[in-house]
């Protein structure tokens, strides 16, 4: 049923029915000034005032998640979850009290509120039911209870909840992650089966690559789930990658679009929506991505046997720590050699795992490198073409840039760089993969 | 029962007793910045080594709440109460998450930590279950369920209580108006019956009059909670009144000390307990107070008829609005004038109200003043002295200060006068009942 209903959504995207529950997720940015936060005030109730329900999540103010963490690391480099999350939270609070308020305020001057009435109405996760596992900084939501929701909505109230934000079964406040508002907004609009879910940012659409690294970036119009996926998961922090999974899972159509102008965006839509001619199939690399905030950890001198990769994953799994590229040498000597890199934010965190294991190991050297970068290819037309990945090594070492790591799937290459080289890298690769032309 | 304990404790004050519980409130400036925050954490876990259970209130970081009403008012100068609750209410949000990192960090530090455990646990309103009626930015604590305390509190773990907050029936975010985190200090201390409530400022006690007024002020050892009353509805900022007439309802002695240094501060008491040498009731005058936010309205040509004044007040009243000092002059011509004075944060939401009153009573003139100061003297030895009003105006003539409004008590008297001259107006107050004398 829900799956249909998403179907039939999605085969008629640009045919507007009455009352369509549309739910609108601004970024940082976008309520960035009070300035910033009237405008998003406006757009909600033109949007409402065409005859759509409307639903909000926002995030913090531009710079105040910053801000705060930098107060938690002054009193303690890795801060204790629990406390973070809390701390951190905090900024989607402001946001949702300002929005709210800055729509309830031009709703007065638009005449829509009688005595006492109220158009708007801010909401954090606790207070809907957001309910998150308990994995602070990296919770998933498990449920979100829609009662308030619908009875404020049927009001014709526009409901503005906080994203990034949960509650967990102990009622701790949990966060959802970088991007995380992304999540809240996808999982909100699967979870009242929405029409439509508007994702409001600083750029106007998804990029073939980041356009604030390479002047030649190209807005792509439609792109599949799967794609976005890739993208996302590569560094393209234009939609937290889960965000994109809970769409795939419910058809739910995103459009990625910003709140600075009215241009259409990028609709991130089921992959047999392209079609034939679909963008994403006519080129052989689709976009470029690159993540700067990346530290590779080599451990040397381990001994040969089955077992050690998972003595070694496992605690850092269990951490809460997301491994990214892994690269296990030919041992040599009986001894082995494991590489792998993770996000700067788990530096500290890794590294204090790592250490506990030379009780394990005890000939275990770990060997660390921060500043790197991983750039990466993507596209599903590289596998119908071969040399993709050895045009890709050529056409960094024509930039002196070397690689530090090269891992490969069916439709992407990625290496590691200097984090220094990842701009040269990024322009370089678009323009040798000729994306500067995408329509 | 209840009763008895508390006169227990309080008969043997200095006695301490193996595992007091003691409940610490310390202010905005107390958790002003980070060097002060882990201040706070060092001293929490002192208090806790020398073996009592510790439980921390604390306000948001001085400044902040001023930083968050300035991002309100720009969107509104009235701001939606519901949206300017969750607004303010982050900065305690914003403490709680900070002083707790910094007591686990300290703890881990001192070695108290092991294996995934805490010492230090921040909870936020709603997570306690601090109930509270529905008004607004003054609402008033209903109920406080005392279990996730009892067993974090049985557990070893310090409870980090954001102050100033709770929630509504209705799930709302509330605030318990300005000095609230003092109330929400006494009525947990109150609530899980401890065994003293210790008030960190960033002054250490309670003066005859505010020192950043007049630098002849004296800190006052004890008080009765009577006369801490009367001080704190006159404007000394020190301690909330709610707060003081909690403590008196369960005769939990208050202990008022700057978190700046270990001074000794002012203790308040139940009055039996000054006894006949008590300072209070030594001296005519016992403490003066200003308060500089006052806004006075004159409403002209009422009618004189019954319930006119009721017409007024009661939806003033309805508003949530608190209305001071209230003077209505002899009628003349069948025509009445009242004047009354309200917190300068209540200006504009009291004219919008009276300005409604206009369809009642369409001949009322409304005249506003504000920027101004009301300035009393205080002292249940008055009673017993004739002639001390009289001084007092006498003493500020002196100074050439006009009296726009008077009104008196058996144990106080205040007079209304402009803002401008309420620091001279203390100073010669103080001189002149010789409080500079006090010790």
């Amino acid at each position: 049923m829900k799956l249909n209903n998403g179907l039939q959504r999605v085969m008629a995207p640009c045919k507007k029915r009455p009352m369509a529950l549309i739910v609108q997720k601004f970024g940082g940015t976008s309520v960035g000034t009070i300035e910033r936060i009237r405008h998003v005030a406006r757009w909600a109730l033109d949007s409402q005032a065409r005859g759509d329900d409307i639903v909000l999540v926002v995030s913090a103010m531009s710079g105040e998640t910053n801000r705060l963490v930098e107060l938690a690391t002054q009193l303690n480099p890795i801060p204790y979850s629990r406390e973070y999350d809390m701390l951190i939270a905090s900024g989607e609070q402001v946001a949702v009290g300002l929005v709210s308020l800055a729509i309830n305020t031009e709703a007065e001057k638009r005449g829509l509120l009688k005595d006492g009435s109220y158009r708007s109405r801010p909401l954090l996760g606790h207070q809907i039911g957001i309910l998150t596992d308990s994995i602070f900084s990296k919770a998933r939501i498990q449920e979100i209870n829609t009662t308030l929701l619908r009875r404020e909505i049927a009001a014709g109230v526009i409901p503005v909840i906080a994203g990034f934000q949960g509650v967990d079964p102990d009622n701790n406040i949990t966060t959802l992650g970088r991007g995380g508002s992304d999540t809240s907004a996808v999982a909100i609009a699967a979870a009242l089966g929405a029409d439509d879910c508007e994702i409001y940012t600083d750029v106007d659409g998804v990029y073939t690559t980041d356009p604030r690294m390479c002047a030649d970036a190209r807005k792509i119009a439609r792109i599949s789930y799967e794609e976005m996926m890739e993208l996302a998961s590569l560094g393209a922090k234009v939609l937290q990658i889960r965000s994109v999974e809970i769409a795939a899972k419910y058809k739910l159509p995103l459009h990625v679009r910003s709140s600075f102008n009215s241009v259409e965006g990028t609709r991130v839509v089921p992959q047999e929506m392209l079609g034939q001619a679909g963008v994403m199939e006519q080129v052989v690399v689709a976009g470029v991505a690159a993540d700067v905030g990346q530290v590779k950890f080599t451990l040397q001198n381990l001994p040969e046997r089955p077992g050690v990769a998972a003595a070694i994953f496992g605690p850092l799994s269990a951490s809460a720590i997301v491994v990214d590229v892994i690269v296990q040498d030919v041992p040599s000597n009986g001894l082995l050699t494991i590489s792998f890199t993770v996000g700067k934010g788990d530096h500290l965190k890794a590294r204090q795992v790592l250490e506990t294991l030379k009780t394990t190991f005890a000939q275990m050297k770990i060997v660390e490198e921060a500043d790197l970068a991983k750039v990466s290819i993507v596209g599903v037309g590289m596998q119908n073409h071969p040399g993709v990945a050895s045009k890709m090594f050529t056409l960094l070492a024509e930039k002196s840039i070397s690689i530090k790591l090269i891992t490969t799937s069916e439709i992407k290459v990625s290496c590691l760089i200097d984090a220094a080289q990842a701009k040269a890298a990024v322009e370089c690769l678009h323009r040798g993969f000729e994306l500067h032309r995408v329509e």
